[in-house]
């Protein structure tokens, strides 16, 4: 796999981790508990302003019921058109996206939509920095795939019909990103070493 | 009021809006609704990418019956930890929140909550540009007061107990948003003068 800058480990990236934490690692917590964990300890540490939006709901019917809280009765989820995190480090404007697969071979691309793309092309074009955060479960990894690496697997899919990325073609075109006991998916490290 | 940078009115911030528009100016459509307008105008002409964030809901109960979509059956509102807009222009973070009054006499600080004074400060703190457009309904003017200034009348209320911000002061400490039927809430304007 990639590293970038001369980086030849994991571990080089994040001092504090040592490899020995790869035994108690993330396994049980989902990418996104890992991820909100993550964003906390960079808030706590003053490091960074990143948040994950709130799930889109369409919501139809709202109970008041007296002296207590409104009640939501009927909701429907909607599909998101944006990513699901986003917000500021080292002044600049970071948005990405996560998913994770039990997949051991290959990245399925069914669960990126079309306007999710568009609009990593677009934070892109504006000067944002963007990527995707993909965790192979089975293999205990978390990548870090710039998004304009995830745009030509997607037009791939649009022109040839690939509808997945290999484990093997995300592991070489991708940053493996560091886990520590706090900064779970350590990716400012990689955003350090890609942009600053 | 203050202008940025010698402007004298709002007219002047943006040409295609004429002073007559004040006719139909935005009386009817609520200040989100206004702002989401202007977003998505904002996004056909590719000048920013900025999203409302989804309203956060604790969902409690979901029935999944057959054939159909995922209902929610029970949910509750949750207070935003963050505010309701953000996103990227001209390579900036911006991250803003709105609110309106019916009041004509003053702006009450009583629905923005610590955390979100908290987020604000966070932001720029961390190089971002961060405001509130607060509107008075009755007198259908729209301002773009800087977060910095926010925080002045916040510390206020906090040692001095001072619950809301005056009219007057509002218009003396903020800048008249411009409204054009398709930018009904040109805050962007007011961004070019200020930072660029």
């Amino acid at each position: 796999m990639n590293y970038p800058n001369g980086m030849k480990k994991p571990t080089q990236l994040n001092q504090s981790s040592n490899p020995t934490n790869q035994s108690f690692s993330n396994r049980g917590m989902s990418l996104e508990e890992d991820i909100n964990v993550t964003n906390q300890y960079y808030l706590d540490l003053d490091k960074a302003v990143i948040h994950k939006k709130p799930t889109p709901v369409q919501i139809v019917k709202v109970n008041y019921p007296r002296r207590s809280a409104a009640v939501i009765t009927e909701a429907y989820f909607k599909q998101a058109s944006t990513t699901d995190y986003n917000g500021l480090y080292r002044g600049k404007y970071v948005d990405f996206e996560a998913k994770e697969t039990k997949n051991k071979t290959l990245f399925p691309l069914a669960n990126i939509h079309d306007h999710q793309i568009s609009h990593m092309e677009n934070v892109v074009r504006h000067g944002g920095i963007c990527f995707i955060v993909i965790r192979f479960t089975l293999h205990d990894e978390t990548y870090y795939m710039k998004a304009e690496q995830l745009f030509k697997h997607w037009y791939d899919k649009l022109k040839n019909g690939k509808k997945s990325i290999s484990y093997q073609v995300v592991k070489e075109n991708s940053y493996l990103i560091p886990f520590s006991y706090q900064a779970r998916v350590d990716y400012l490290a990689i955003i350090d070493k890609l942009y600053f």
